[in-house]
């Protein structure tokens, strides 16, 4: 059965309704009006809201071969969940809008969903509303709202002599990507298993994003696109240049195993792993890293034209950058 | 220049220089971060929070040919317009998502998005992020979050004895369109534009939705995919069924004389003129006329299954429903 088969309607009806059942989609005192009216009426918790938006398009972002579509769900939602993190926020209500070929099996659509609700249930999120249009390029396009009741962690906020660090190892998301594209020839059972779930099922950090807004840090952003490109985008917005000390990068030891020459420049250029990268004084960091076992200091916030990035080994030697991420439109 | 040329920074980057040159993307003491951080940062006014969205899609939604690109901008904000304004709210900040493939032209994409800023300042809309993403099939996808601080109209609050009303003349999209696919031979020139204007830059009904409401309404919904399909939602969520008397829909002047025998059906299953459909009892209703020149009633809930419709004529005789609105799934 294909979405054309049920039509724009019915197949909306069925997405609610399995939201409906797994408790995401009912109107509360603070949801006051869910998906099937205009619009999403919601009470807004004290201090700021937060809203972001991802989308994700079929043979750009992710294709049917390198991620099934539950995960493809869960993706969409860590990628918009780790936004809100990178704000030190709290997710409250996402709208969800499929864009699908009418030949997609209702079957899929509703596995798609499914990891749109793992994700939700998961870190208490409801579903407020949505919609379903017919495309021939398939898409996925989430908005998540949220609150924020301190002060939001920003990227124009680092300063020099700022200690940079981020909140767990990096480069797994991109070493799955690898092995699912490319094969796992020679790779060990554990190590495909733990990479292929860093791209498939990424975990948003939003207790540590809580945490850093809690301790004071006041300069963050989530490493979506890899983490050169993204300091450099935290450098521009803060009108500084960073240091980054290569063997300081965290890499976790199966993707160290899998990819023992490449590991470091996953490290530096995958994107995906959304951790988040961070900046704080040295007594600051000092506390964050007492509270967020997996973080770890990569570097410094230093003089320097706005946005440049040095990458330097043990030596202090400077190191040939890589690759600096991903722009989809110069593919 | 493509923007495969430029790539998806500076893409986004001259977006938000126009957005800000317009004014529109410059943080105040309601908008505390705007575009170019991990998620927007607004602080809610009194009274509930409002989220909607709406996507189009080129080759389902749009084509080239028939509506240009500032027009699609305009046109899709209208489309989230017109959800605010038949909650009775009012908008606020919308995130913008473009998918767009790498061969547009730079200029193409500036057109749109000057649409989409020219809309927002007519209403009063801060542009508070979005998304610009690769995608062989172009899409538009805006989130537009408001306030109400009343109670907000809904589609499920309709009841037996009410009459039903537009806020104005239906069809005259659904002619533009018509005219803009088939041709114009044989329109004069004033039918042309107007039908192509109501096409192509909808208004969305703001100002009525919140007279509306102010005036204790209970139960509207915008007219977005035709009246017969539209009308036939809300009974089903009011668990009524309605009548609507053909001779009083309203249609424009020149939509009947450029469509003399379909303007009718036009008006009863065209989609995309934004007017709001809305049911009150005789009294309210007289006193919702009286503040709202073009509207008119239309009909009456009824006794019946839930969201059936029946349309009579002057002699009260059952007419055959026209094709029921669009669900572009079944293409």
């Amino acid at each position: 059965m294909n979405i054309a088969d049920i039509g724009e309607v019915a197949l909306i009806q069925r997405l609610i309704n399995m939201a409906r059942k797994a408790g995401l989609a009912t109107t509360s005192s603070a949801l006051l009006v869910g998906p099937g009216d205009d619009a999403a009426v919601w009470r807004p918790e004290s201090g700021a809201a937060l809203s972001t938006t991802d989308t994700v398009v079929e043979g750009v972002h992710f294709t049917r071969t390198t991620i099934p579509w539950p995960d493809l769900g869960w993706k969409v939602m860590a990628a918009n969940l780790s936004d809100i993190a990178a704000m030190g926020g709290t997710p409250l209500y996402a709208l969800v809008t499929l864009g699908l070929p009418p030949n997609t099996s209702v079957a899929d659509v509703e596995e798609l969903y499914q990891g749109i609700i793992d994700s939700c249930r998961e870190y208490h999120v409801a579903i407020a509303g949505g919609d379903a249009v017919a495309s021939s390029t398939a898409f996925v396009s989430i908005v998540l709202n949220g609150s924020h009741d301190g002060t939001p962690l920003l990227r124009s906020q680092a300063a020099q002599g700022d200690l940079l660090a981020v909140t767990g190892p990096l480069g797994s998301s991109q070493g799955g990507l690898e092995l699912l594209t490319a094969g796992e020839a020679g790779v060990d059972k554990a190590a495909y298993e733990h990479l292929c779930l860093a791209h498939r099922r990424p975990l948003p950090r939003l207790d540590e994003g809580r945490t850093l807004a809690d301790l004071g840090v006041r300069a963050a952003m989530d490493i979506s696109d890899g983490l050169i490109e993204d300091l450099a985008r935290m450098m521009e917005a803060s009108g500084s240049a960073a240091r980054v000390d290569a063997w300081r990068v965290p890499v976790h030891p199966l993707l160290a195993d899998a990819f023992p020459e490449r590991a470091l420049a996953m490290a530096l250029s995958g994107g995906e792993d959304y951790q988040l990268l961070y900046a704080a004084p040295p007594t600051l960091m000092k506390a964050t890293l007492a509270r967020i076992p997996e973080a770890a200091v990569i570097g410094s916030v230093v003089e320097g034209s706005p946005g440049h990035i040095s990458v330097v080994d043990r030596e202090g030697k400077e190191q040939m950058l890589p690759h600096r991420g991903w722009d989809h439109f110069h593919l």
